[in-house]
């Protein structure tokens, strides 16, 4: 008898930025399994259970999960920002491809939420206006020189990038080494965003010139935005400038 | 006597999928700038006024909303999907960069919503659980070579694709011209996706591989995601294959 599982994206940490469908999809399961923060977050029922576990353990919560919809569970797995986007939907799917065969008969969704690029590009003007790309710059998954050859080629390509998990405790040096490599390949004066919290009390929202960007700039919850050389920034008295990407990029209409 | 301006993201249409911080900015404006379909999505009290315009007029829309708001004008500009990625933010912010001084002080903000790769995405599995970019395949404001030059290191870095804009009326050739030349990057197998109307009574979610992948597959409203070499299928008896792109790269945690 096989049960279902939904893999829901909260959005950012702003309860005004879940979707309707996020909160029916909470409402309708039984069992939660996520990381403790974003549990925590849930408005549950009494009758609704919660397995909350550490932020390392994704594989492991994605086959416990798994194992309660094989046996009839309605169980939602719960992700902060898009479940799709350096989260909980790719472990789970790990799971399903590497576990037992009735696994693949469970009914499985993704219900989408807004990533944080997404809200920290909003807080700046719009950033991500141009051609982007999204790189975790976490070490735990791929190796180093696979992430630096994609920050060279990002940047010789000219797509804007937004960081996930620029930093951590155990490793604190990757976004400082990022910046010193992306200062070979782009002008110095390409806007750097830190955006802290978008959207929640504590948001925190910083711009820097690349020349002046340092890794103790982030923390783990911050998502790092880097500009083109076509990337503006329009300077405002008494607001924050606004930065973004032109939609039009030199040579177009040929 | 400075208004205030707020661009807002719909998302990819389905209402249940538009924020409730979307909803507020919608209900607290006056004046609403888009897209003749955005804006008729749009369920407006008698006081609230539509200002309904073209695909192609981006520019001019957002010069005439931010000249209502410079009047005082509570101004909302509608985008489907996320304001920031391909639409109406960036336009905006052109508009203030290049528009008269007193522009600058409106009150100026942006809503995200979930932008139509989310929603394909969270469809089909997680595709986008590894590094991706997004590129406008549209040739009205950038040259087809630089298109070009950013497909191929995108392939050939590793990353994910999400294509929008893939083809238009005006340019039929593109998405064809994509696929020929990424089938000399990657190899045929890779598994693609053309998602239109995600979420939406008309969904149509196609996978096929690379090898058979035909620019008729899909039309203005489709998003196509291209996955990389470590892009997986999963087969299931009677359901749609999920598609994911596994979290861990070979030679991680070295």
């Amino acid at each position: 008898m096989s049960g279902r599982l939904i893999v829901v994206g909260l959005g950012p940490g702003n309860p005004d930025q879940v979707t309707p469908e996020a909160l029916a999809a909470v409402a309708d399961a039984e069992d939660f399994f996520g990381y403790f923060p974003y549990i925590d977050r849930l408005d549950l029922r009494a009758d609704q259970r919660r397995h909350a576990s550490d932020n390392r353990a994704e594989l492991a919560r994605a086959r416990a999960a798994l194992e309660m919809a094989a046996k009839g569970g309605k169980v939602c797995v719960v992700s902060g920002g898009d479940p799709g986007v350096f989260a909980m939907a790719a472990a789970v799917c790990e799971a399903i491809d590497e576990g037992p065969a009735e696994w693949r008969d469970i009914e499985f969704s993704v219900v989408p939420g807004i990533t944080a690029m997404l809200a920290v590009a909003a807080k700046a003007g719009a950033p991500l206006g141009h051609d982007f790309c999204a790189i975790s710059l976490s070490n735990n998954l791929k190796p180093w020189d696979v992430i630096e050859k994609r920050l060279i080629a990002a940047a010789e390509a000219g797509f804007v990038m937004a960081f996930y998990n620029p930093v951590s405790k155990a490793r604190p040096h990757q976004l400082g080494d990022a910046f010193v490599l992306l200062r070979r390949h782009l002008p110095g004066e390409v806007p750097v965003i830190f955006g802290r919290a978008a959207g929640r009390p504590d948001e925190a929202i910083r711009i820097v010139p690349l020349s002046q960007a340092e890794s103790g700039m982030a923390d783990m919850a911050t998502c790092v935005i880097v500009g083109t050389a076509e990337t503006k920034l329009i300077e405002r008295d008494g607001l924050r400038p606004l930065v973004y990407s032109p939609r039009f990029f030199k040579g177009a209409g040929a």
